[in-house]
């Protein structure tokens, strides 16, 4: 035996059920870097434009499987299909508890909840974008149970469409995401309600910060109740912290929520091995990791992190 | 004497005092239209951009004066300037009571008070933009002691920037702004505060909504604490019904809150006689002043209002 190099491991194909806005652009991102990718969708026009970009259609599953459809069917959307018993299987839903209780149940460590912070209030295979992750963030849980060799590889998945890969556990997650996306929906909502209670003048009145303020609850309210009524427990308690700011005097309130928006912490390079808490505890930091290599990942923290 | 036509009186010339992004757009947008305007500002290289612009700079203010500068400066604005006695004085700030009180207690009837709903998180000289006004909305205050033709006045030059006036009372633009932007501004501040309490993870999770929920909140935070407490009564009251809203159950909330933000009525053309109470009617359902011509404006409400 002569001394040939150790072969790298080949990445594993992807496979992406639910062509919508966010699988179909994960789809596409995956083809156009030369990963090797197929797809299913239930909706033949959305199977149809995903083939068109270079993705193989078929009910077969294996390697990275990735669920990528709304929440309410996450527990039915592999009826059908066929999953490789050795598969990795992960999804893109926006709370990860009820998530991990399904799939989690299922597939013990072999599943590792996802959740991509980007898309848009568009959906469907028509808004379609392989740069839709660049530059984004994608949480990743680590679990007690997670194996981590899975982990990593749904994280080079993320890492090649284009992501900065952020671990953390379940409930961290869902308690983070009920801070920066869920109460913002609901103080959306209030805002709107109650400016239209006040009356056609204020809405007359109304111009860029009720815009702004506003923006997300545009999206489809189905949607928006799913995602609320699957993190209740952090959204609430997210909400209440909400309430506890609000309760302050104004001046302060308003030097603290000017002083988080324009914050610019800067980023430290770092370099993580491959362990559990070294990880976990980037995420804690406010990190990310941006490439994978053979005994440890490389990412950054917020300068002083 | 032979019959000539009655002549249509002449635009009076406006003097605008302060000319940074409010002021400056203003005497900009009206000297572009063709209008006469002078223009004022304690600091010399705002004086040379409006000049620049075709603003005659000068200590004179004649016509309609627009007092263009910070909430709490409206008080001493004039100080070593030299007001004609037969001037209109208006006003651009965002809460009406108090520079009513201020302004309506020094030139009584001939004060009219204004604010047109635009500009940016940018401020100063070089954020002037002449098409900042066109389409947007520009209260225009009529109380009881108001005098008609010098609301008239002022609305023509709102109407010659491009804008559409709402009348209004200043109480009930008062809570009007509250509503659409004030309680913005308090509710973008808490949600960033309470993200930033919430920890690193949180904000590196942040994503489109929270940008979006928290954008006003980069704004300066002096300019923005002068104006929640120049408007604390209305501001508070307004903050209140959304805590009224946030109590609802979510589905509730959401298909509420989603109704609004994407409610389109749709525009019916009105014409509405020169008199104060048809004109705050106007305002209160919503409609918006265009045109004015001899003996009525012309405008629309919302279909339906």
């Amino acid at each position: 035996m002569t001394g040939l190099p150790v072969p790298t491991m080949p990445a594993p194909p992807v496979a992406v059920v639910g062509l919508g806005q966010l699988g179909g652009s994960l789809a596409a991102a995956l083809a156009a870097a030369g990963r090797e990718v197929s797809g299913w969708d239930v909706d033949p026009a959305a199977r149809d434009a995903a083939a068109a970009r270079g993705v193989r259609i078929g009910r077969e599953l294996s390697g990275v499987v990735v669920l990528a459809v709304p929440l309410p069917v996450l527990g039915t959307a592999l009826d059908g299909l066929d999953v490789a018993p050795d598969a990795t299987v992960t999804d893109v839903g926006s709370v990860k508890a009820p998530v991990q209780e399904v799939l989690g149940g299922r597939f013990g460590g072999r599943y590792v909840g996802g959740h991509p912070m980007c898309g848009t209030e568009r959906s469907g295979h028509a808004a379609t974008d392989p740069a839709l992750f660049r530059g984004a963030r994608w949480a990743l849980c680590l679990e007690p149970a997670t194996e981590l060799p899975r982990w990593l590889r749904v994280a080079e998945v993320a890492l090649a469409a284009g992501a900065e890969v952020v671990p953390a556990t379940v409930a961290e997650h869902d308690a983070a995401v009920a801070a920066v996306s869920h109460v913002p929906h609901l103080l959306a909502a209030a805002l709107a309600a109650a400016a239209g209670a006040a009356g056609p003048l204020a809405l007359a009145l109304a111009a860029g910060s009720f815009r702004d303020g506003t923006r997300v609850i545009a999206s489809d309210p189905a949607f928006v109740t799913a995602v609320l009524e699957g993190n209740a427990g952090p959204a609430e308690a997210a909400l209440e912290q909400v309430r506890a700011q609000l309760a302050r005097p104004w001046p302060e309130l308003v030097a603290a929520g000017h002083a988080v928006r324009t914050a610019d912490p800067g980023r430290r390079p770092v370099r993580v091995p491959l362990d559990r808490a070294a990880l976990l505890a980037l995420g804690r930091a406010g990190g990310a990791v941006t490439r994978r290599l053979a005994a440890f990942v490389e990412g950054w923290v917020p300068e002083g992190g």
